[in-house]
């Protein structure tokens, strides 16, 4: 088993990181502009950037705590993934523990998946502590996969 | 077995790329700025931080191909992990495939390592690409661990 691992600590309520997480605008303002869908627990995200996108199915979200999806759409590696973010508060930060498991394999999109993933948390960070992220198609270009 | 993995593409040579793992100086302007030691198979590169550093021993050093560290002194988790990049060119990039491999738990000071690896890697980027890293102490904080 190999997965994905990030922390971040946003200078941020955890009630407003929460809202980063579940609700569309907050999602389109740090992931991808294009979002859409239900993100309520049962419901669907679509989130698309220019390559392709990815469908999340929301399973759990516990108010200013936890944000867990299954990938049910997107890239094969990513179809049956799952992507959480736990939230704790320490000192003046909100403190994003971020899990993308149950990849099959290391491959090397997963390596790409693990820098890009770091980008986008850092543009989450930005977007609760300035009021501006840097969702795609404004993200980071890491390499020639972007 | 856990892994950090991480995939960032330089538009610069390999031989280059390469430099900037390889020598004190250039290790020193993007991971940071107090590094010493000797950096040839063999030898042990000290990297030094505000809260403490790490020793590596140089275990491969494959001209524009391959460097491989062993940490020898550093916080507890990290010592006998090893450290890779390994290089290939790609379009106008070369391509770093990093790994930090053999941690023994997936504790939290992994997440926070990943996601610092992550922006360190984008200084070493920034760094060939425009000359200038933001290697300790001008580093990006992600979070209240620095």
């Amino acid at each position: 088993m190999v997965d994905i691992l990030h922390r971040v600590g946003v200078v941020s309520s955890p009630d407003d990181v929460y809202a980063a997480l579940t609700t569309i605008d907050g999602l389109a303002g740090w992931w991808t502009e294009d979002t859409d869908g239900d993100s309520d627990v049962g419901g669907v995200i679509k989130f698309r950037f220019e390559p392709g996108g990815f469908d999340m199915k929301v399973l759990e979200a516990k108010p200013a705590e936890r944000v867990l999806w299954e990938v049910v759409d997107g890239p094969e590696e990513w179809i049956g993934t799952r992507i959480s973010f736990d939230l704790k508060q320490e000192d003046a930060f909100t403190i994003i523990l971020f899990r993308h498991e149950g990849w099959k394999e290391p491959v090397e999109f997963m390596y790409h998946c693990s820098t890009k993933w770091a980008t986008f948390l850092m543009s989450l960070k930005k977007l609760a502590e300035t009021g501006k992220g840097d969702p795609a198609p404004h993200d980071v270009q890491i390499s020639n996969w972007h």
